[in-house]
């Protein structure tokens, strides 16, 4: 089945929005690694967002939003040669798979999920949809559609791919086949990038985000506005390195290492105002990012570049996924023979 | 859209056995009725097997049983040019649909549904499992994706019914369109056969129902063996008629009424035998049976029938599906536009 000859990854992006710095850390530089490992399938997964939002106004931007999640991807160093994108609501085998697959999972089962509640909290959501509580179900059928044998996850992701793990073991001992996977995690190559403003996380939602599409002005002025240590009301006050945002940037992007090493001696001891170690931050980051834009402006000059990528992408998804759900109808004994 | 003229009716089986006299009194009977006012859809429900039962065993049976099942509502009258028998397995647009009302209604809303806690308890589940919490919002895709105006449906699936009609509203005012019909019942008209042993309902499963398709000398054995009125150990003791499953068959299939006039005075005063009533009983319901079995035989000697009706149903419910399915992404915003 396996034409690359090595065992596929699948993991995958919701397109709410433009893909910034934590998602790199957190994700995109593992993919760009691992595209030579594993044959990649990259979910675009419009039908999820539907699990915590179904308003029209969100729905309208999922266009944009799609392409600015293939561009960001792409612009990382992603090969759209080696690897597909596909879009979930391309595939129509995922959600019959998914329905096969509720059958196979009780519902006290779902409410355990941990991610459930954190969502329900995080989204003010008094009562689940049944979207929201089958969630884990459907990320079930967009692993093994494609029968991945790997997902790189966060560990918030972990409990996800245990209901994935049980729902092919179950599968497989029910109709006593081997139809389906249990594909492994790769834990831990996920991390957590702190926000500007110091809250645990980077993301979209809180403004606390440096988009790897934001120009080099942009980045200036972000990172200007970025939260260190409180404490440290002038610069002449021996500051705290541990745990500032502002050095976990420069850990996490500045490769010169000796500026870095510098920074962070002279700021523990009152020798190194806010506005020089910002500013050396902020070149360290345009730094990186300059050849994530220059990929990303040769990519948007071919226009149809990022709807071939997903036709295709896609429609190889379609075939595995047809193949998946064959196997699987023919496994159970649901096959009209007419 | 409707190419008949008239509203749509949807209906529809699950395709775990041949159907009975209960099945007839309950629902055919009024099939054959409807099929000039209505256009009528009529959903072979395959996949709602799996939401009680998931073992290999049954499904096996299940090729056997859609194809009893069409035979059984053919000859009774319905007209399979007038209607569209389709296979929900062959209209993968279906869980499409349900995968996005999924999001529109809650956990607490279908928990709260009565017939999950009565299946419960009559299958003995002790967790339900996701496909079976999701039933009501499965058979809203299966009633809304042909756009049906008209549900004939028992009491007890009125439960049902209103959470398809909760779906239809919540989608049409959060998408500001008419897109889906509020689906209305046809309810009473399914009365409930009791069964041959005196248990409230006629079933497969309780072993106390006579087959469309059972031949005369299987009638006549089951009649014979059939619950009168316990207290009535010999035929001159005074019988009651009333709740008596042998006059309340009398009632359903005996068509000459002086008959069972004659038979029920008797029986109350103690004029008759139980073998002298059930023996007319047999007959009349012999008599009622032949022609359908006369058609049975006539279909059956078509042996690519049932598959030319099922093809044909379920490729016009596709191209009904496919369309619902485009104008809720269109209202929705989910339309790739590449």
């Amino acid at each position: 089945m396996n034409q690359a000859g090595k065992p596929r990854l699948l993991t995958g992006d919701r397109p709410t929005g433009k893909l910034h710095l934590g998602h790199y850390v957190g994700t995109l530089a593992n993919r760009v690694r691992l595209q030579d490992q594993y044959e990649c399938f990259f979910l675009v997964a419009d039908l999820h967002i539907l699990t915590t939002r179904v308003d029209r106004a969100l729905l309208l931007e999922t266009n944009q939003n799609i392409r600015e999640v293939v561009l960001d991807n792409l612009s990382v160093g992603i090969d759209p040669e080696r690897s597909f994108y596909f879009l979930q609501s391309l595939v129509p085998q995922i959600a019959e798979i998914a329905l096969i697959f509720a059958n196979l999972v009780t519902v006290p089962r779902l409410q355990r999920v941990p991610t459930l509640k954190d969502v329900m909290r995080d989204l003010e959501i008094e009562q689940p949809s049944m979207g929201l509580l089958n969630y884990p179900v459907l990320q079930a059928a967009d692993i093994l559609c494609v029968r991945a044998n790997i997902v790189p996850v966060g560990k918030d992701q972990a409990s996800h791919l245990e209901v994935t793990r049980e729902i092919a073991r179950r599968f497989n001992s029910l109709y006593e086949v081997e139809v389906l996977p249990e594909p492994d995690t790769l834990i831990g190559d996920v991390p957590t990038l702190i926000g500007l403003d110091g809250q645990a996380k980077a993301s979209k939602s809180l403004g606390n985000a440096i988009f790897l599409s934001d120009d080099a002005k942009t980045v200036e002025q972000k990172v200007r506005g970025m939260y260190t240590d409180p404490n440290r009301i002038r610069a002449d006050i021996p500051g705290k390195v541990e745990g500032n945002p502002v050095f976990i940037y420069h850990d996490a992007f500045n490769t010169e290492e000796a500026e870095v090493a510098d920074l962070k001696e002279r700021y523990a001891q009152g020798k190194v105002g806010d506005v020089e170690v910002k500013r050396k931050l902020a070149a360290a980051i345009n730094r990186f990012l300059d050849p994530i834009r220059e990929r990303r402006a040769a990519l948007q000059a071919q226009p149809h570049l990022v709807a071939e990528v997903i036709a295709a992408g896609s429609e190889r998804a379609r075939q595995e996924t047809t193949e998946t759900l064959r196997r699987m109808k023919e496994a159970m004994g649901l096959v009209w023979k007419g």
